[in-house]
């Protein structure tokens, strides 16, 4: 089934805008039509591949012109359908990958500046290499690209100390809907003049505009690291161990993942050559890392001052710190193999919810206790990113039980678990955002005045709806 | 001469809406006319006082009504006249002031809920009560509220280490201009749910939305500070010795002020019972503070090791570490009383400036440089928050010259001034705002895309214009 063709006239003048390299029909077309996840596959008459910030407006602007629709995409890794053209294949994707300068590193101002096409692993590397953090990292980091990470207020592992992308950025090159193109690449820590239209780009999915660049807050590069597994015998106790970590230096606390015990089971049993650095199961656990740039700090006699102190009081049962870098590599293995276990494991139904930190432990009791009434048997294996209430609450399908028959329940589940997720003053979308997965929740939960607004923002910067339709929010 | 009355329906709805304590008149709104710099006197036929955020509401949906416009007003302490009605008379003022109940704080969630009207120094003590420390400070925090230093993005001494207004907030409670009430207090580090509306109100000066209550990050609260005043021969060692404080313990350096040896100068002469406590006089001082939360740290020696080797590599002349709380008030009062020294001495001109911290050092010896060849025997005396690249260059009349002749070059002088700022990529306005004083800047400074952008969005949340009319954006 081929997808529609376009207008010859705009198909004509993209091709002529954007060369051979920058147009893409037919089977190369086919990698931009669907998601990692195999939630979505659509198709499209183009993908486009400008090779920068001026291609990308002229392109837009023809686009907007003969009011055809333009599904920005970056390295396709989101776990939302938020960056694939729809099934009607009338919507042209826009790729930034070929916008992949590192334009500046500055280790003095602590700023770079990067294309919206390189890769994030890319960015870091840069950063590195001028004796700077990016903070920003997470798991698909390799493939991700900055401008979606941008775009999607992307997470990950170290928010707890230095926010989501959205607190990295200091400047935005945004192309609108018609093709304008806004130069906000700024590098001030403070700038008060006008509406922050930084942060109402980012986080919006490539609705709004599409970031072509951006420049960055760099962080000085710790010098030390020390990284720990705990065992411990509640969540409370890991929200203890928490509060204990930040109140002795809440500045030198990098991570502090949970680790529920069902899911290291999964960890142990599905992928090979893991083993637990520890003498018992236990039902929780928590993956923690310290890291510090400050002269003379020894950190590894911190951190066994506060864990010994935790083990005393009871809050922590039994603890390994990494001595080496290898080591520190295998624990942490043990929470980023938690995608790939449970997939072998079977069927699985992901929430990436949040809550604030005192309700974690409630959280977890409730939303488990309701998903073994729905589904009996099934695995309840919730881990992620407690120092900042972020929890993967992932569910997988009874051991040897028929996994359509349970992915059949996965709305039934979903909504179960949103129920406690409401009732605890929490969000049903911490860091995937809602891409064309979670639309359908927008009105129900950020309805009334919230929603009246995000459509009023989206018919201001974007009339005639040509930018990511069906994306962040419902139709109508 | 009298202000205009307001229709007689929408009069006597709002009498009966918000009672007697709730509506003035007359004389009893004359402190709400004019901003304490003495830039705008305006008129007003009504303040509106209402007691809550339905109330609010209903008195925005009632003037949106009639097509009436609404000022809306926190502590009135800003820098840009943003909060006073204009001089037609036709403007309602609506302060928040009754809104000032501190709703909660949480030391375990390490958030706490507050009402718009409660003065910032109110809900920093209701933060320190709990053991817990609300980062936003600034020189009128006694007056100034919580909602008037959101809605304006205020900077202050400790954005250096936490952050402007904008980074310590997790939820809003707004009331749009036609009296809808958004509910957005939420207590989440994480919340990727659609466009981020909070930080879109955050910094628009009451332009897009009422904020009535916000929930706001809290942070652990320091056990040790330091304070110390460094004399330096040049601004390029201040950024040096920046540069060695943060390399050696970033988290640690809670503000780092710059002051110039005019200004010292002026303090020293103008305000009764300072003195200088080193040897000698420079030409540029740095005040600088650390502190930490740490167990066992050991700042005192910490701040004295790094000093000592920056005065072995000559980049501090001199320095001075306070020995007890008075002292270190003592150092703080040096800078404080900055713009209190500056009036005694005579007619000023006030420049919020920021440029990238690598250009500080150019941007003072150029802008100096330029308002001392505009006018001869100028005192160029800048200070303030040079680790955000934030100076306040201000600009005192040459010694025994006639005021009003300075002043009447004011606009020459900011304008030389910006012309350096601009050259070296800075903002005009870093922690102030627009206000009304500043909107001429804004289609030169920020015109194109990013203009039509903020008109777009401003006519989306406030079609009829009701909302602060005249500031932040120019007419039309």
């Amino acid at each position: 089934m081929t997808a529609p063709l376009l207008p010859p006239l705009l198909e004509s003048a993209l091709r002529s805008l954007l060369g051979p390299a920058g147009y893409l029909t037919g089977a190369d077309t086919d990698a931009h039509c669907a998601d990692w996840r195999g939630l979505y596959r659509g198709r499209t008459p183009a993908v486009l591949r400008p090779a920068n910030a001026r291609e990308v407006g002229e392109a837009l602007a023809l686009c907007h012109a003969h009011g055809v629709a333009v599904v920005p995409q970056g390295g396709n890794t989101g776990m939302v359908g938020g960056a694939v053209p729809s099934e009607s294949g009338d919507q042209v994707v826009l790729t930034l990958s070929r916008l992949n300068r590192v334009r500046d590193v500055d280790p003095v101002d602590m700023v770079m500046e990067v294309e919206a096409g390189v890769p994030l692993a890319i960015a870091r590397q840069a950063a590195e290499a001028a004796d700077c953090l990016l903070p920003l990292t997470f798991g698909s980091e390799g493939t991700a690209q900055v401008g979606g990470a941008l775009a999607t207020n992307a997470g990950g592992n170290n928010t707890l100390r230095y926010g989501n992308a959205r607190d990295l950025v200091l400047g935005l090159e945004v192309a609108f809907a018609d093709g304008r193109i806004w130069n906000g690449l700024r590098r001030l820590r403070k700038d008060n003049t006008g509406y922050c239209l930084r942060q109402l780009i980012l986080g919006s999915e490539g609705t709004l505009g599409i970031i072509t660049a951006a420049t960055l807050k760099l962080s000085p590069r710790p010098a030390a690291r020390e990284v720990a597994l705990c065992a411990l015998a509640s969540v409370d106790d890991a929200v203890r161990l928490l509060h204990a970590l930040q109140r002795h230096d809440a500045g030198s606390l990098q991570a502090f993942e949970y680790i529920s015990g069902a899911g290291m089971d999964l960890v142990l049993r599905h992928i090979p050559g893991v083993a637990l650095p520890l003498a018992d199961r236990a039902d929780h656990y928590v993956l923690l890392e310290l890291a510090t740039g400050r002269e003379g700090a020894d950190l590894a006699a911190e951190l066994e001052a506060v864990l010994g102190k935790a083990i005393e009081a009871g809050w922590v049962r039994d603890a390994v710190v990494a001595a080496s870098g290898a080591q520190r590599s295998a624990l942490w293995k043990l929470r980023e193999e938690h995608s790939e276990s449970q997939k072998r494991a079977g069927a699985n139904v992901k929430n990436d919810v949040s809550v604030p930190i005192s309700r974690i432990a409630r959280f977890i009791a409730e939303a488990g206790a309701a998903c073994e009434a729905l589904v009996p048997g099934i695995r309840v294996a919730p881990f992620g990113h407690l120092g900042d209430g972020n929890i993967h609450f992932n569910l997988v399908q009874p051991e040897g039980a028929d996994g359509a028959a349970f992915l059949a329940r996965q709305e039934d589940i979903m909504a179960a678990v949103n129920e406690v997720v409401r009732a605890l003053g929490g969000s049903f979308s911490a860091e995937h955002g809602i891409g064309r997965l979670k639309t359908a929740y927008l009105p129900d939960w950020r309805g009334g005045a919230e929603l009246w607004a995000m459509q009023a923002i989206k018919r201001a910067l974007d009339p005639s709806g040509t930018l990511n339709p069906g994306k962040v929010l419902p139709p109508g």
